[in-house]
């Protein structure tokens, strides 16, 4: 028997890095696989229908909201964003892991919604080099630098209840230490026991 | 506050490879201390007391049993190997990550008696081929060999109450994946809070 695809959840504040551990991780494991979200925001320049989103109306939305469609979904900033409960169940199945990107609040209901999730929540070294990030970002204006840093302090306090925390001080370090939360999760005894269990009579 | 440090016990059939899994895991991470147990067996040749084991006599190891002073002790093949209870106290408290190279009974024994241990079992990929890792190497009879594949059998069983289980089959894999469980576990949220709580207020 293969064994299950592992559903990996990763949140962190706004300006942690997460965006760019995501997507070197994946860069790195081929065989695993970025879960696409729904949206009702608009397309950014460049990013692209079913690979950066699913971009759908908000009628669309709400209809999928309703049909029980959704893992988690929730509002931010202003826009929904949802994750297909049948992708996570189908990978899940066919022994696909699959990486989740999103916010405390998503992550929360998919816990309670959805068995076996790894839950990691990326941390910034500290406040003050947080702000220095956000700063250093030339999108961002003054207020929304201020808004995200409100928001970064209710959220870090969220992650007491991730089953990992990984502190992006140094980039390489915090790479180093998410491949290796990827790789001992794959190493779980329950996990393992599932390819193994007729070979060694356990 | 500092973290508490990491008490690691990994567990394995003769012949699986793990002597040398732990030999390149100390070379990988200076900071990891190996636990040095207590033995009543003869050193052999080469062997340093205080580097290989504690060794001492039979009423000495009765003294220490009877004191409490183990954690945890087993007969192996007719000898007695003990941990001391106060070493793997003083790492905890002290933040020092430990690696216990230990058999199923004595990992048993322990998991009941001393709480925040990571349990490993390193695994060969087949019976067959443990067969022949064991008949490759020349120190043993025929009859040793029988006897801990009917050990190993036993033994194999006994991994499913390990947290995780690394399967032997490429030596840089293997390797890798128990670098990965060493580095995850130290990025575990309970143990990174510790660390972090008064920083974040969280």
């Amino acid at each position: 028997m293969k064994r299950e695809g592992v559903l990996f959840v990763i949140s962190a504040p706004s300006g942690a890095g997460k965006t760019t551990l995501c997507k070197e991780i994946i860069d790195k494991f081929p065989e695993l696989r970025h879960s696409v979200s729904y949206t009702t925001r608009a397309p950014r320049a460049g990013e692209v229908h079913g690979r950066d989103y699913f971009f759908v109306g908000k009628e669309e939305f709400s209809r999928m909201v309703q049909a029980g469609e959704f893992a988690e979904w929730a509002e931010v900033h202003g826009n929904l964003y949802g994750t297909s409960l049948a992708t996570l169940k189908e990978c899940r199945s066919q022994g696909i892991d699959l990486i989740l990107d999103i916010d405390c609040q998503g992550a929360q209901q998919l816990k309670g919604r959805f068995d076996g999730g790894v839950y990691i929540f990326i941390l910034p070294p500290s406040i003050a080099e947080l702000r220095r990030r956000l700063n250093g970002r030339s999108s961002d204006t003054e207020e929304v630098i201020e808004r995200r840093i409100q928001n970064a302090a209710g959220e870090i306090k969220e992650s007491r209840w991730y089953d990992y925390i990984i502190v992006n001080d140094e980039f390489p370090v915090a790479l180093e230490q998410l491949k290796s939360v990827l790789v001992a999760e794959q190493c779980r005894s329950f996990r393992v026991i599932q390819g193994l269990s007729a070979q060694f009579n356990i």
